[in-house]
């Protein structure tokens, strides 16, 4: 294996950044979506940071996105909005559709957001936790292509339909779930194809409509399970919840299904039409800012005192892991796989930016 | 194995309405509670229904429920608030607090309810699904006493947090999403030991921190695995879920953490303070109703004709059998184990209320 190579996270955003630009993107739209990429690099969500970003160039520059399509309010109630993207570049239509939510809740108490005609947005955390620095709770959704299979079927009919909750505490880091509904995202297949590791039972299923560890053959067959897999009693769940964001995601929308989703990785040449829904709630609406931190911290205190299971290191926060690799990766830089790199290189070379690293 | 006993569902919505009268419950909010309990019944979620009315009859007579407490709002904006329930029935509380839900987001497009100081509410999903009529999409949320590890952690510091999602359809049955975020409810394993069964690796860890098949000690223990259970990369998912659920139903609300709630069975000698969190989407805000509901049966019906796994039956939709279930014990009656049974002929005979079937 080969040594990851250090890159400094500004560094990288402002590569990422100019790489945007050179496709079209508006300057501060191309610093949203890049943030958006670095972000999930800095957290540790290798598979959806700047490894990606020459997708997101090509499908631009495909014509596929439409990097400077105005939104548009389609319906809107105080509290209610759906907003078409115009095929928008989905890492700043989601942005821009959560700021929406943002200042309805602030003015209302909470608030949600439906957004069709969008493309792949990246990390869904990124804009749950777009609701941390305005103390609140911010709820982010998206549907995707077809990869994931419903509880008892073989063919996929459902995207990893991420769902992303984002908490405010007081002392503590915030609390952050941000998970696809599938056992495991795509992305992980593709890391795990990187490195060339063999993936646990129970992540996917191969030709044979048996469980596979060959994570080639889990992302040509695009059979993921739901969370909960095979598991009687529980995977039902995960496909139940890949619904319900299938759901708001598509049928509230008017987005695409996902089943009829163009996959994002440069494959389909048509537009998405990829849906998100996002919510916020005010906390300061529901109980005093104060008193609400004060018992997040404690309830974040009461589950690190839990004794780990044998062999197990600390239980950790939903989000703690991620908080951490953040500060450590601001500090000592993003830990770059080579052929991300190369690809990066590629991107620099071919439009004349140079990375600053 | 001794036979079910099959009874007509409104006779023992009836009954068990009059049950709770004799504990002092205001008719109108006994037949509430009652068809809280019968729903779950008729739905097939037997751990969840009129077998647990001696334990929400025996904490109203101790005092540690307060069936005539009024509800007071705390705090109040158009589209968040938080109810103080005053230790009323939380079958009771919970529609009360949906139903404020669902007219703020008939007046604005979404809303929120976060709800103190309650008690045990029953299936999650008799909230959510007070939505359809309005053909609102419902959200509802419950805290509860610890029976849940953290994922790597060997103590109950959660609840199994249901989460339920309900929403409307056309033609087709609702979809309804309805779970435990563990990988299994409580009641479950109720069920199991009930039966006499053993229950699947995956589901709880035993005395010793290892996986344990036997619904007995699991139920000593109080150790349910969070959805996703030990697998590598899913089972920190259901533990997310449940830490987010706790965050809304206790540090959002004011009402205790789950590690902090006693247990409805009867065990705990003080109030609950449990807490519940609501949200209602109307749908008609987002998108043209009629729109709506053309896709999402066409999404059902989508992900109905995806080829089953072998040995697997035809994919279902969430909420599908619980909704055929529904249809069948309508018709030919809910099949009561006999020991439920004796447990209702014990409250007929002490209160002197004649049952009807």
């Amino acid at each position: 294996m080969s040594e990851p190579i250090l890159v400094e996270a500004e560094a990288l955003r402002d590569f990422t950044a100019r790489a945007f630009v050179t496709a079209g993107v508006p300057a501060d739209e191309a610093r949203i979506a890049a943030d958006v990429l670095v972000t999930a690099d800095l957290r540790g969500v290798d598979s959806h940071g700047v490894a990606r970003l020459h997708h997101y160039l090509a499908r631009i520059e495909k014509g596929l996105v439409a990097p400077t399509a105005p939104l548009t309010i389609v319906r809107e109630r105080p509290t209610a909005l759906t907003i078409d993207a115009g095929n928008g570049l989905g890492l700043v239509t989601a942005y821009r559709a959560m700021e929406l939510a943002l200042e309805r809740a602030a003015r209302y108490g909470s608030a949600a957001v439906a957004v069709r005609h969008s493309n792949h947005f990246g990390i869904a955390g990124y804009f749950a936790m777009m609701a941390l620095p305005h103390d609140m709770i911010g709820l982010a959704m998206c549907n995707a292509s077809p990869t994931v299979v419903p509880f008892g079927g073989r063919e996929p009919m459902l995207g990893t339909n991420p769902i992303a909750w984002a908490i405010p505490c007081g002392e503590e880091p915030a609390v952050v779930a941000d998970m696809a509904t599938s056992g495991v995202s795509y992305g992980k297949l593709e890391v795990a194809r990187r490195t060339g590791a063999a993936i646990p039972v129970g992540w996917a299923l191969g030709a044979d409509g048996a469980p596979t560890t060959d994570p080639a053959e889990a992302m040509q067959i695009r059979s993921i399970l739901p969370l909960g897999g095979l598991v009687e009693g529980t995977g039902y769940k995960g496909y139940a919840l890949a619904t319900v964001v299938e759901a708001l995601c598509h049928a509230l929308s008017g987005a695409a299904m996902s089943r009829e989703i163009v996959a994002v990785q440069g494959r389909g040449e048509q537009p998405s039409n990829i849906g998100h829904f996002f919510a916020a709630y005010a906390v300061d609406a529901f109980r005093p800012l104060a008193e609400f931190k004060a018992e997040m911290d404690r309830l974040v205190r009461t589950l690190r005192s839990c004794p780990p299971q044998d062999g197990a290191g600390p239980v950790r926060i939903p989000g703690e892991k991620e908080h951490r690799t953040t500060l450590q990766r601001s500090r000592d830089g993003i830990p770059l796989h080579p052929t991300v790199v190369a690809t990066l290189q590629r991107i620099a070379a071919e439009r004349g930016i140079e990375p600053a690293w």
